[in-house]
């Protein structure tokens, strides 16, 4: 291998087939030159290297993370119906027997019920206009011409399709952010290639031909935000579930009085804190169920952000409701298609087109059952110790 | 299978010894009589399953998840020092390849400079009081009673060093923010541990009695939150380079005055937006990262938080930095020791005892090179469709 | 003075006609009476309590607020265009100073541009279903019926128009931000009673007959939020100047790189702090005008969230914005009419109908002013003392 | 007077005795020659502007804020004790009454109880250092020489003390916030003078000489942050109380339990809008105070923040808090020593020396009032209206 006399030691050896067993082989023999490490483990593999192009590159081997399944879990919802049993790829232990037990209490509460409510994918550009004025005019002129900037946009895709432009004025700059549908795709990649087509559209056509960055970091990709939350990113899912009081005691230990005083506490925290959730834990459900199907995982920064909502009701059972403003997953496309990941998809009969919204609403069920399993192990252990000492004797 | 009149179906296969061989297969007999969906590529695995209790319930097989290998990566840190050979866990197209990008970048440039400033991790209990003057005197209790609460917390630990305690009340209640040093594991456990047994102590001693939770949710555990991002949650690491005017041009095909004037724009949209990050995509190189080495990959909640700040230098050169205030990184415990994981560790110098900060380094070094090559793409894309209109002719 | 034996002490005087003299008077002998306090100059006053009615109950007295002036301020907007002399009350000395030295500034920079973007003032209740399935549909049903929606609302007010109603689901939740143009008033009073008419209308005509709060707290009224500052709360205005680096130089002591790059430092802090402007202050200069103005100053709380970018042009010259995402103005109603308020909204040529956007670009102007005056104090400051010790040496 | 080629129209008439008669009367004919308007209200005041130096520059006549008087509102705080009448400055219509009749039903309900739980001022200078390992090492200097840092510090002030430093490092930055007690004055001025002497203290004994800005956007003077509510600013202050059902009932028109069940709905609301405040208004009634009391009425936009906590008590009564975590006040210094302004102080007796405690308790009591009343006002209009719907035949 050359050396490049610009960088520290040899380069990764590459060929143009970069899924190839030689080279393959190359880069494991280069890491064992370097480190002095034989990977033993990362190099037993199922998967088939030729269908990989297009997931990574530099493939050396795999990280082998395991499955535990969970369940079976009672959905009821508009796309998925029936008894699911869950794989989720963790190394946390208690995270798939904590689940579980969630699982089992919505279950026996008669389900989950779950509805993908909103839907929408984006690529946020920005547009560097002149001043204030001419930002807004251009605003305007989108508007005008939002059925050319649609075609343009829908021009490079069979499944993508532009509901609709935000538009976010400072300054000289205007934000747009394009909200698509894009079907059984997570659609990043769809959207940003839509948009650029409708960017370069507008700049071509719009008098002042202006300058834009395809993101002015708006979109927001890979990051937790307030805009997401509002406006949703990906799917915008519900799922809710009356438990009974009777199983919330004899299932969990805790009172459903006690937990919704205590939910005041730990909503009260959440504001205090700026969190992205006022729930427990979306992202340790949400991470394991996105590594078992082939999910993008770094979106767990955007899809772990929910908003817990829930109410006592009059006869003393308890409504929990959680909503994931911004669930980013696909069906199709992606890491969706190998090997293992496909398996597990099929496992939840979510695997390919039509499945994606199915999909979501089990990702929505399945944190709600986080939700109620360490919410109520949080409040039993206090429940136990403190003998039910919280709000006595107020001023 | 016996059947429990309250869920639907027969439950997993459960038993005593969990990752037995014969257990192993009723499971995965289970999943297919009840979906039809045989495993063929998830009950493949070089991990002896005997070791995988403490990470894994019901387990059933793994996800294999493609390792890329990026770099070599220049580390000049504090405790990395060298050119580390990266890898990351994807299934996402051009990840890989772009991180490469910048590390080549980085390490033209004479590598990324590594500093740990801070380590913290937390677990934050709340405590009713009878009224907000009660919960102000109980602050000032704890506060003349650290030493017993710190005694409580550490007699639980070999490793956790409880290092503070932040206050923040609310009305009648008292939010307190454990902070502790846990050596090289993650923590959240030892930290839940050692602060449950303090709560205990502090009320059994405390005159009040006070009821607590053992989290109101400041910690805040696998959520993104402005406290973190103040306060730190595990380490604190900044990455930081100056690049060269020159390599910015030939190898990513940016001139730096514009980039540094794109970005104003992007970190104006990160603020417009609320988002958890002003930079690009911290969550990409993280998630991958995590996934290899056998962190907790919900962390990505909380680790993807980062903070962007850049220089133009009189001379042209371009400073950037990326600080990650709540890295939540561990080379000892969890899901470290497993065979793929413990080998990326390996790959890295980053296995066992000793190695935390290093292991922190080199993840914000991996950020940053994220950073800098998709910000570079973002900007190249417009440098040359735009024809450099931007800020010109302004009011 | 009957008592009441549920409260202490005597009930406040009141009388049919609240600002007959005999009230008034007795009002200030409870005062007195009570308190020992003899109100010496509260009651002396130039306006005619007659006219108080529908500005304030209990009438007892004015608050003296000194009023400063400030200017002239050149402004070249749509709506504003001139040179204008600002009437500011306050009691912070230095704040009339620190803003007649940032309009010197920017008058010789040829004036301040000053750009009403958006327009919309909000009600925001939220409807409670069934559940989230419920809800969505419910969202459908409104905008099939949009037009009698709107029907029902607009037939509460002349100037008001519905523009538009936003949708936020959470759970079985549906909140709904109605947005209205308001004409000439702030609104918050028109848009409260046109929504309440809009939503019994829904309620009435809906199968499910559903309940409803007028306020679910997304309005924000009298809060500063991230709502408002992407989705414009009031007015959206745009202050913009080309300050020409001489100036900066001769006027304010500072270097136009050297505030650039510390611009990056007090834009970085804002993002780490989590601030509702990533500028200086602007509530000084809003509250000062807000007072003399008869704008209600509560909507301070709202107003100052502000959005600063800024760009360091090719030849030197400082392009700045400020960027008001919710200022909350009126030139009619409110305390707008009453005798000092009224004059000094004639002072701005700004008093009545049809003149609330050359108000608002006058009040974003007057922002700009202050941004620069203070942003350029601190930077000189440092500029002096630290002998441009910034930003060398660089790893 | 002469003209100034570089600005438009001639200067406003200053003189080195800046409030003598003659530069008075003087500005009023300016303002009459350049906009026609004769200010004939806002010349008369009782005001001595001998007086105003210090509070004012350019005085030229006065707002006239009407006052009106709500009460007396019980408070039962450690330095507010007693029955307090409360003067409102206000052009907006119904504050009074709404305020007025939320302290009725406290006072009904045995008063309200009020604690000031912290107390810290703050300017948050930034240092700029060589890279993030120096700013490191810098932090800790700055801490091993704490007693010379808060000596240089204290030297410059007779009734500030520094408290503590906070350290948030971002990349080669460090801020630093100090944090004062500022005895009976707001003290952001006091904290300016002091901190600028430690830095610059620091800055001549620390071996790098480093550069800073007095001010890096942390403190946040003027905004409102997620800092400020963590970390306190001015008075963290509580007011507290328990609303019998009764009176809930008999005078608000509410239901307990349903007042309960829709604060779920209306702090849902803020956490999704990413608001400042979980509650209703806290910034009318303080802005209201503010203006009569002489504060500093910008500070509206840090003290608005607000955090209500409720509880829905076994009986059946309803504990209600607010915890205003950055109230700023003042009974000396400032615009409290104006006439009327004095005056209204005097009627709290909050006037001068060692009052500042009672003063901010008073503010977060007559909060709590606003927010009590205005709360039930629109859940009362739900109730009547809606038929109680809400709630039934959940999933």
């Amino acid at each position: 291998m050359a050396t490049d006399p610009d960088v520290p030691g040899p380069h990764i050896p590459r060929r143009p087939d970069d899924t190839g067993a030689e080279v393959i082989a190359a880069r494991q023999r280069y890491v064992a030159d370097r480190t002095g490490v034989v990977l033993d483990h990362v190099t037993r593999y199922s998967v088939d290297p030729a269908v990989l192009p297009g997931n990574i590159e530099h493939f050396t081997g795999v990280a082998q993370v395991p499955i535990g399944i969970a369940g079976p879990l009672t959905v009821r919802g508009e796309h998925a119906h029936g008894d699911f049993v869950v794989p989720l790829a963790t190394t946390e232990g208690t995270l798939v027997a904590s689940y579980n037990r969630g699982m089992r209490l919505l279950s026996a509460s008669g389900g989950v019920r779950t509805t993908v409510v909103d839907n929408s994918m984006q690529r946020a550009p920005v547009f560097v206009l002149d001043d204030a004025l001419a930002a807004r005019e251009f605003g305007r002129w989108v508007d005008d011409h939002l059925d050319d900037v649609r075609a343009a946009a829908e021009a490079t895709t069979r499944s993508g399709r532009l509901v609709g432009i935000g538009r976010y004025a400072v300054g000289p700059l205007l934000y747009l952010r394009f909200n698509y549908t894009t079907g059984d795709a997570a659609g990043q990649n769809m959207t940003g290639k839509a948009t650029l087509a409708a960017c370069e559209w507008i700049r071509d056509h719009h008098p002042a031909r202006p300058g834009f960055l395809l993101s002015g970091n708006i979109d927001t990709d890979k990051k937790h935000s307030q805009i997401n939350v509002l406006e949703t990113r990906g799917k915008r899912v519900v799922a809710e579930a009356v438990v009974p009081r009777d199983l919330l005691r004899d299932l969990m230990g805790v009172d459903a009085d006690h937990l919704f005083r205590m939910r005041q506490v730990s909503a009260t925290g959440a504001f205090l804190a700026g969190a992205s959730s006022n729930g427990a834990h979306a992202a340790n459900g949400l991470a394991a169920l996105f590594i078992a199907t082939g999910q993008d995982a770094a979106n767990v920064a955007e899809s772990h952000a929910s908003l817990t909502y829930v109410d006592l009701l009059p006869g003393g059972d308890y409504y929990w409701s959680v909503t994931l403003p911004a669930l980013i997953v696909a069906t199709y496309g992606g890491g969706t298609g190998l090997p293992t990941q496909r398996e597990c998809l099929e496992v939840l009969g979510c695997y390919g087109a039509g499945k994606v919204d199915k999909f979501a609403e089990i990702c929505a069920g399945v944190v709600l059952a986080g939700e109620i399993s360490l919410s109520s192990a949080v409040v039993h252990g206090d429940w136990v110790s403190s003998h039910d000492r919280l709000g006595r004797n107020r001023p």
